[in-house]
C-alpha cells in the first residue's frame, strides 16, 4: 500500500500541472540524457577563451544560505536560493538571506533558478529573490510543493512561475544545459545537478548522502555520475557538511530499526518522538513503528503539521486510515495506545517540544514514565537549549532518549569515504568545496587531494568570488558584492552594523537616559535633569546611584550654563562622558548613556 | 630533575607557612588516620535521631557555583564555594556565585570551607564568600596557591585564614572529621574528602578521574577508598560530569604522546598550544615535548602567565633553564625554534588565541603552515566560538588540529567504568550524584542502581534541599533559599529577573524613547514630542518611520490634552501602547517602548 502509492507520486511528477508547455524541459526520458542537440553551442575556440563564471553568493565560510552564480557570457543559471538562521552575533534577527545585488544588477541575464532539494537553507530566501527579481523556479515535485508553501504564507504565489522537473530530466538556459541527477538527503526527491556547458561539465551535488537501503527504495543514481565521469567532467561543487567524518553516514533505515527497539521497551507508556518537520522519512518510520505497535499517531507542531499535510497530499508519505489523531483528543487515548510526533529537536523555546518540557502546551502534558525519543542531533549552537529541555522533560520524570543513545538520528549528509566513492565516479579535473565553514572547506579539499586531484586544481572559495573556469585552468579573477542582509520583522537589510553594535550594548549593560528641557533663549535648564534605566540595574535598590548620576548631570549642566556652551551636540557629549565616567567609577559597568535634550 | 622538585613540593607542603597552630589539623600520617579520638562524638541513640544534613546550594542541575553544606547539629561544614559562568540567559553578567542566604543566617554554625581543588567552578566564589562571613579555608598547596591568587586580586587575602592541608591528612570540624584523600584531574594536588560523622561516613570525591599513569606518578589512592568501604560508608556524593560517556577515560599521558607526534610532524613550523591554564600537566607535556625537539616557549595569555609563574614557584612545573622566553622577544627566533602556549582553547572573544586569529595580537601573527593544535574540547555552550576561531586561523593558512583529532585533549573526569569502580571499593548505602545537570544526574543514578544501590537509596537532589541522612535512610526533609547571585562589575545580586529581561528584550529589539515636556498647570505640550530609537533601525534610512510615529505621539498627546488627561502615568501607557502598536503595524518588531514625561 505505502509503496503503491509512493510509486504514483513518481509516476505523477511527471504530468505535474507546473510543467508548462513553455519551460526549457528538453527532454523527460532518463536514457536519452546525451542526445540533446546543443543548437546554440557556441563554436570551440570561443570556448576555450571565454570562462565559465561560478559565483557563490552564499554557502562558503558559514552554514546556511546557500546560492551559487553559474554564469556565461548572457546567461545566468542559479542554484539554490536559502536563508541562514541568525546567531549571537544577530540578536533580534528571524532570518538572515544572501545580499542580491550582483543578481539585481544582472536581472536580465538570468535564466532560471533550479533548487536541489527544500529544506530552508536552499529555499528559505526564494521569497525575497522573487521580490527583486521574478526568476522562473524549476525543482521536483516535493521541493515545488515546500516552495509552494512558502510562498503563499508570502503572498507572491500568484506571480511566480513553479515549474516540477523529475530526476532524469534536463533543462536548457541559454548556453547553459542542466541535468537533475537523483541523490539521497534527509528529505525526499533532493537532486544534484550536471551543468552542461560550453567549457566543460560540471557536477553540483547540493546536500547528499549515499543510502543504499533508503526508505523510498530509491538509491542515489551512482550510475549516472559514473556515466558522467567516464565522458569527463571538468568541475565538481560538493557538499562538505560531513566532511570533516571519517567513515560512512549510516542508513536512515537504521533508525527504523531503533524505533522498533524502542517502541517495545516503552511498554505502556506513552511516546513523544521529536524530530526535523522535514525528515518525511523519519516520520514514516514513526508512522510505520506506530502502526506495527498498534498505536495511534498525533502530530503536534505548526511546521510538522504543515508538513505531514503536503507530504501526504502528494503522496510522499504514506498512513493507513484510522491511524492519524487530532493533538486535542489526545485525551481520549490511553497512554500506550500513542504516539506522538513534534517539532522541537533543536530545543527551540517556541516549538512544542519546548512548551511541553516547561508545562507550556495546550494539549500534552508530560507524565512520568512518558518515552520523549529526540530524533536528530543539535545543530552547532543548539546544544546548550536542546540539554535544557532535556534536562526539564527528565526533571518530569520522562524516560528521554537523546542524542548519540540508540542510533535515532543519523545525519544526511556524505561522510568521507561516501565523499570519495562520488569523486571516483565523478573523476573532475577540479574541485571546488561547496556548504561549509573554512575547517570544512579545508578538510574536504585536502580530500579531494588525497583522491588526486592537484592542490592547484581544488580551490577554497569565499562568498563573492568570481571563479573563473576554463578547460585548462581555475582562478579567482575578481569579486562581487556579497554579503548577508538581515530580516527583522518586515524590514529587510534595514538593520546593520551600527543597530547590531547597539543592541550588544544594550543587551551587556542596559541603557541610561539623562533627559533635561532647556530653554532655547536663556539656556536655563527648565526641567530635569532626570536618569531613567533599563536593564542597568535594579532601581528600586539602587536609588543612591541614581541620585548621586542625576548630581553628576546636575554638574555638568551647571558648568554649562556658566560656560555659556549653548552646542547642543557639545552638552550631549559632556553628559555621556561625564555619566558614563561617574557610573564606571562606582560600578564598573559601562551601559549606553544616552543625553536627550528638549528645548521650549 | 623535574621529579626530584616534584617531591620537594610534597614535603613542604606539610610544613606550610599557613599551617597554624590553632588549626584543627589532627593528623599529618596517611597511616593513623583512623585512631582519632571522637572525644566530642555524641551518644549512639542521639546520633541516630539527629540526621546528617547534605544542602547542596550549588552545581545539582547546572555546571558550576559547586558549593555543599554538611551540617550536624551546630556545625556547618562547606565543601568548595565555586562560581559558574554567565550564558544567553544572563546577558552582560560576568560571574554567576552561588546564593549564601542560607550560610550568612547559620554563620556561627560555620566551622570551616574544604576546598578538592583550583577550579573557579570550585573556589570563584571564595571572595565573594569572605566578603560575606570569613570562614577559616583548608585546601592543598597549589589550591591555596590559586586561592592565595584570587583574593589578592580581590583585595581580601589580608583578613583571610588560608591553611595547607596534605592528602591523607585529617582535620576535625566540631562533629565532623574531614580526611583529605589524594584523587587524579585536570589540575594537581585535587582531593575528595570522607566526611566522618555521627551517623556514618560520607564520602565526596569532588572532581576526579582515575589515571593509572599520571604525570606527576601519583594515581588516586584506590587503597583508601577500599580501606574505607571495608569499614562501612554511609553515602557518597560523586562527579556526574561524564556519567553519560561509557568506558574510561584516557590517560592524560596520551597527551604527551600526541604532542610528541605532531611536534616532529610540524617540521620547521612554528607550533602554537591552547589549553587551560590550570592544566598544569597539559604545561608540562607541552614544555617537555618542546625541550625534546630544542625548541624555546614562550607563553601568553594573562591567566596563563600567571598559573605558571603560581606553578613553578611552589614546584608543580618544572621548567629547564633558558626554554622559557618572554612573547616580546619571539621575533628574535625562528619558526622551528618556537612553541606558543597560550590561552583561548575555548575560543574566548578576549584571549590570546581569538587575538591571534583576528591579527589583534600585539607579539604574535599567524603565517602560513604556523602548526595550532587546540588541547581542549568545547565546553557546552563554546562550540561556536571554537570553530569561528578554527575557520579564522585556517583562513591565514594555518594548520590547526582541534576537538577529536589526534587525542590532543583528555577530559579529567570519570566515565562510567570509573565512576562503577569507585563504586564498587567504596559500597556506599546511599547514593547522591553531584555536579551535573539533570541528565548527568539521571544516568549517574542509574549506574549506581545497575552497581546494586537500591533507588530509594539513590537521590537526585536539587539545590536548596536538605537532605536529611540518618543511618537507616535518606530524605529531601525541607528546603532552604538557595539559587544564583549575578555579579556584573562591581555589582553583586543588583542585577535580577526584571533587569535581564530588559536586556534580552533590548537585545531583541532594542528601545524607542519617547520624550515630552508637559507644562504642569496648562497641561500643554511644550517641547517635543521626539522620538529617539537605539539599536532599532538604522535611523538615516528609516526618517519616514520615525517622522509617522512621532506624528503619532503627537495624536495621543493632543487626544490627552483635549480629554484633559493628567495622569502621568496614564499619558505614559497611552504613548507606550500607541506608539508600539504603530511600531508593529508598520515594521512587525517589538522593541522596548519607553515614554518620559517632564515637567516645567
Amino acid at each position: 500500500m505505502a509503496k503503491e502509492k509512493k510509486q504514483n507520486a513518481k509516476q505523477n511528477a511527471k504530468d505535474d500541472k507546473y510543467v508548462k508547455k513553455n519551460t526549457p524541459i528538453k527532454e523527460k526520458s532518463k536514457s536519452n540524457n546525451n542526445k540533446i542537440q546543443k543548437k546554440h553551442a557556441p563554436k570551440k575556440p570561443s570556448a576555450q577563451k571565454t570562462p565559465l563564471k561560478i559565483i557563490p553568493l552564499g554557502g562558503l565560510g558559514e552554514i546556511g544560505k546557500n546560492l551559487t552564480v553559474y554564469e556565461y557570457k548572457d546567461d545566468i543559471l542559479l542554484v539554490d536560493c536559502g536563508m541562514a538562521f541568525p546567531d549571537e552575533e544577530t540578536p533580534g534577527i528571524d532570518i538572515v538571506i544572501p545580499d542580491f545585488s550582483y543578481l539585481v544588477k544582472n536581472r536580465d541575464k538570468i535564466r532560471g533558478l533550479v533548487v536541489t532539494h527544500g529544506h530552508e537553507d536552499h529555499i528559505g530566501a526564494i521569497p525575497y529573490l522573487l521580490n527583486n527579481i521574478n526568476v522562473p523556479i524549476y525543482a521536483t515535485r516535493l521541493t515545488i510543493g515546500l516552495i509552494e508553501g512558502k510562498l503563499k504564507e508570502h503572498k507572491n504565489l500568484a506571480t511566480a512561475t513553479l515549474n516540477t522537473v523529475s530526476p532524469g530530466q534536463t533543462l536548457r538556459f541559454g548556453e547553459l544545459e542542466v541535468e537533475f541527477i537523483h541523490v539521497n538527503h534527509s528529505i525526499p526527491d533532493a537532486v544534484a545537478f550536471a551543468i552542461k556547458t560550453p567549457v566543460g561539465t560540471v557536477v553540483h551535488t547540493g546536500d547528499f548522502k549515499i543510502d543504499t537501503t533508503p526508505i523510498d527504495d530509491r538509491v542515489m543514481d551512482l550510475a549516472r555520475f559514473g556515466e558522467l565521469g567516464k565522458k569527463g567532467v571538468l568541475a565538481m561543487l560538493a557538499d562538505s557538511t560531513n566532511a570533516e567524518r571519517p567513515g560512512y553516514t549510516m542508513s536512515e533505515r537504521v533508525v527504523g530499526e531503533s524505533f522498533q527497539n524502542l517502541f517495545k521497551k516503552a511498554g505502556n507508556n506513552r511516546i513523544i518522538v521529536a524530530t526535523f518537520s522535514s525528515n518525511i522519512h523519519r516520520i514514516q518510520q514513526i508512522i510505520d513503528a506506530a502502526v506495527s505497535f498498534g498505536r495511534k499517531v498525533a502530530v503536534s507542531g505548526r511546521s510538522m503539521l504543515n508538513v505531514v499535510s503536503v507530504a501526504e497530499k502528494l503522496g510522499y508519505l504514506s498512513v493507513p486510515d484510522n491511524v492519524l489523531v487530532d493533538i486535542e483528543l489526545i485525551k481520549k487515548y490511553k497512554p500506550e495506545q500513542l504516539v506522538i510526533i513534534t517539532t522541537g529537536s533543536q530545543g527551540e523555546p517556541l516549538s512544542a517540544l519546548h512548551r511541553m518540557a516547561f508545562s507550556d502546551h495546550r494539549h500534552v502534558e508530560i507524565i512520568p514514565d512518558d518515552m520523549i525519543i529526540i530524533s536528530a542531533t543539535p545543530i552547532p549552537g543548539n546544544e546548550k537549549l536542546v540539554s535544557k529541555v532535556v534536562n526539564e522533560l527528565m526533571k518530569r520524570g520522562a524516560n528521554v532518549v537523546y542524542e548519540k543513545m540508540y542510533d535515532v538520528h543519523v545525519s544526511g549528509h556524505a561522510c568521507q569515504e561516501e565523499l570519495k566513492l562520488l569523486m571516483s565516479l565523478v573523476k573532475p579535473k577540479f574541485y571546488i568545496p561547496l556548504h561549509g565553514e573554512q575547517k570544512h572547506l579545508y578538510k574536504h579539499a585536502l580530500l579531494a587531494q588525497t583522491m588526486g586531484v592537484p592542490k592547484e586544481n581544488t580551490l577554497i572559495a569565499s562568498i563573492g568570488d568570481v571563479i573563473a573556469l576554463t578547460k585548462k585552468d581555475i582562478k579567482v579573477a575578481e569579486t562581487v558584492t556579497a554579503g548577508r542582509v538581515l530580516v527583522d520583522g518586515l524590514g529587510v537589510g534595514d538593520v546593520g552594523g551600527v543597530v547590531l553594535r547597539d543592541r550588544k550594548m544594550l543587551a551587556d549593560g542596559g541603557i541610561v537616559i539623562v533627559t533635561v528641557t532647556i530653554d532655547s533663549v536663556t539656556n536655563e535648564v527648565v526641567a530635569g535633569p532626570e536618569i531613567v534605566t533599563r536593564g542597568f540595574v535594579y532601581v528600586k535598590e539602587s536609588e543612591q546611584l541614581i541620585s548621586d548620576a542625576t548630581l553628576a548631570a546636575e554638574d555638568i549642566l551647571e558648568y554649562c550654563y556658566i560656560h555659556n556652551i549653548r552646542d547642543r551636540n557639545a552638552i550631549k557629549l559632556k553628559l555621556r562622558d561625564g555619566i558614563s565616567k561617574h557610573i564606571y567609577g562606582v560600578t564598573h559597568r559601562s551601559p549606553m548613556v544616552l543625553p536627550i535634550i528638549m528645548e521650549i
